[in-house]
């Protein structure tokens, strides 16, 4: 199947706002198997957009828009999808039936424009809204099917994940199933010459990787007649990528590192602190994200001058003097003198120069230090200059320290 | 002049990448009074891409494209575009001198390929490319204009800026100056009816209100003959707009609140820590975003728990135990006990429930109370909850953070 995601408004045109509706569509009808041959984006203009729509339906079987469902006058995406596939509003009896429950729920009044939005396409299949007030729609005439969902983000991926991926997986005469499974420490040629065996010959499961900000990602799909079916190929297939590459996998779920420590040390109910240099608090900063880390997260200090990183973690100034503080002995001071603060199980350092300034031949910008105490270890990690710009350098630092901490709660450090 | 922005790449159909760029010669063309009628995007496909560009051609006279310039054999925009107005690619000289200069300053040997991108089309004006291999060009022919960037943000805005802005002005029979003026603390309908009188009946400058993440700005723009008669223009507006809402604005040349600070206290050499509880290192993480910071920037302590606030920053029991860590009470005495501990002349807190969880009736999520300590005074601001989410919560308090500590060093608290 062939698709284009149009969406609809003139603020996108305007630049007011990022459209990461299309980028989340994209990646999901990548992985039902349609695939995307245009993104186009028109503003709150029915010629135009009938005519974008005409466009899509010469090259495409499917066209799903964003954006144009609400009361106002300027919202148009339904009643031009009607006209350029023949076919009319009428009230949904549902969706009106919604819209009342949902204006009396928050105790505002209904105006007359509201009501608009219980109007659909009468050959239509309705997409309730749980998420707000505009119910989207799949019309099908003649082989071309276009999908209408609401433009805000969170309305538009609940319809989707709730209704439209649900329609379009029935229409579909196989079942994709897919893991994307997150690695760490091993680079993208690396990750493919490891399972080259695996890809080659290989048409399903698939096999794709995929690089960002310094980490590689794998991708296991297989369409298959049936879901059991499917997610019975990509399990095996699992097994035998685990079985070369498993060392470096921290999650076969498409986490987040900081979510996948988070969650380990929330069950394992272990204590954490962590002192910063470099990163400024964003270590802190990203594992107070999580809801319910106060469980566990003790403290953060961000030790950014030698005098802090003495009087707060105990760093001698003799280490400072001979190390540098950009340096192992610094790093491992800094772990071992939070931990003895803090009596944390688990105790994070980092020091080193993100940059711009600041280097030398010897302490280049880019080199840092990730320290770490846990259950009487004390370890440290090298980071060497990889050519990163400051907020790169920041963001892997933290990013080893959150897979420095797996490994040592899992054992493997 | 009506224009459309073409992105060229498959990895934007995969959904691999946000097309920021689009994002960003969106607001440019705006500010230059070139109309913006469509985004597409297309595949690393000629034929798919000539048919686009025709199509964009019927309705506008200015199409941009970003992508497809580099080396390899998927690159195809040059050529396409040559095909669609009838020119070819030729040598051009000063971009395959640039280009050999590049690769002998790196080290790197150059590869036939690369050769290719110092082919333009012959009737091109030639963009030089400062950050990359990939020069760029508009291309004219019968009043219809091609401008290709290449697909690297980084690349795309130095060419735009240094090469493609200009080149439109030049076209413009007239010239528009815009300044962004950043507030805080005023909402977008107070803005506007504050200013309503300036606005009424002005056709320019033109005043224009956004709104995001809490914040409104507020752009004056003229188009006048010259340069100097549109920034004379904006400059008159922008002393009415200061008699009505100065006290609300914090910046006059679109910076973030993070750098206005930043700056302020380089420039008066102010020490400054900081000591965070719901927003977990956010503010110490932005703030040490800014190079250079560590000129001032001693340190922050993120105190999450209860025995940390007493322990770090002698956070009396009492205090907890009477008016709760959530209170101003606890805030005001974080930020004097930071202040007692680091000797900094600045010291913020703040202490607060992001949510989702652990709300009550007295304490509801998102109530967060930010602290000062400057020169003597010890301050406080309560922020009452408005629906944010977690996220949204931590980076309000953020701004705050922010936006007090800018009041302080002002004398205007």
């Amino acid at each position: 199947m062939r698709s284009t995601i149009l969406s609809v408004g003139t603020e996108i045109l305007f630049g007011e706002i990022v459209n990461t509706n299309t980028v989340f569509l994209s990646q999901q009808l990548q992985q039902l198997g349609i695939d995307v041959m245009y993104h186009h984006t028109v503003g709150d203009n029915s010629g135009r957009l009938a005519d974008l729509i005409k466009l899509c339906f010469e090259d495409c079987d499917l066209v799903i828009t964003t954006g144009g469902l609400g009361p106002t006058q300027d919202d148009l995406t339904k009643e031009t999808a009607c006209r350029v596939l023949g076919d009319e509003l009428v009230l949904h009896q549902p969706s009106m039936d919604a819209l009342e429950a949902r204006f009396q729920k928050f105790g505002r009044p209904m105006t007359e424009n509201n009501r608009k939005q219980a109007y659909l396409p009468s050959k239509s299949t309705a997409f309730p809204n749980d998420c707000g007030t505009a119910p989207g729609f799949a019309l099908e005439v003649d082989g071309k099917c276009i999908i209408c969902l609401p433009g805000p983000p969170h309305e538009m991926k609940d319809m989707w994940e709730k209704q439209a991926k649900p329609f379009l997986e029935k229409k579909a005469d196989a079942v994709i199933f897919s893991k994307m499974i997150r690695t760490f420490g091993i680079g993208e040629s690396a990750l493919e010459t490891a399972i080259l065996d695996l890809v080659d010959g290989q048409t399903d499961p698939t096999l794709a990787t995929y690089a960002k900000n310094g980490q590689c990602s794998l991708r296991i799909a297989s369409k298959r007649k049936t879901r059991e079916e499917a997610e019975a190929a990509v399990a095996e297939m699992l097994v035998k990528v685990q079985e070369r590459v498993g060392e470096y996998i921290y999650s076969t779920e498409d986490e987040e590192l900081f979510d996948v420590l988070g969650k380990k040390l929330l069950e394992n109910n272990i204590s954490i602190a962590c002192a910063e240099s470099c990163t400024g608090g964003l270590f802190a900063g990203g594992l107070t994200d999580i809801p319910g880390i106060s469980q566990v997260f003790d403290r953060g200090i961000v030790t950014y001058t030698n005098r802090a990183k003495m009087e707060e973690l105990g760093v001698k100034g003799e280490t400072l003097e001979t190390y540098d503080a950009v340096s192992e002995q610094t790093a491992k001071e800094m772990a071992a003198g939070l931990q003895k603060k803090t009596g944390c199980r688990l105790c994070l350092s980092v020091t080193g120069n993100a940059g711009p300034g600041g280097g030398t031949e010897e302490r280049p910008v880019g080199l840092m230090f990730i320290g770490a105490a846990f259950d009487g270890k004390l370890v440290c990690r090298r980071l060497d200059p990889r050519g990163r710009d400051r907020s790169g350098n920041r963001r892997w630092a933290v990013l080893n320290m959150c897979e420095l901490a797996l490994r040592l709660l899992e054992g493997r450090e």
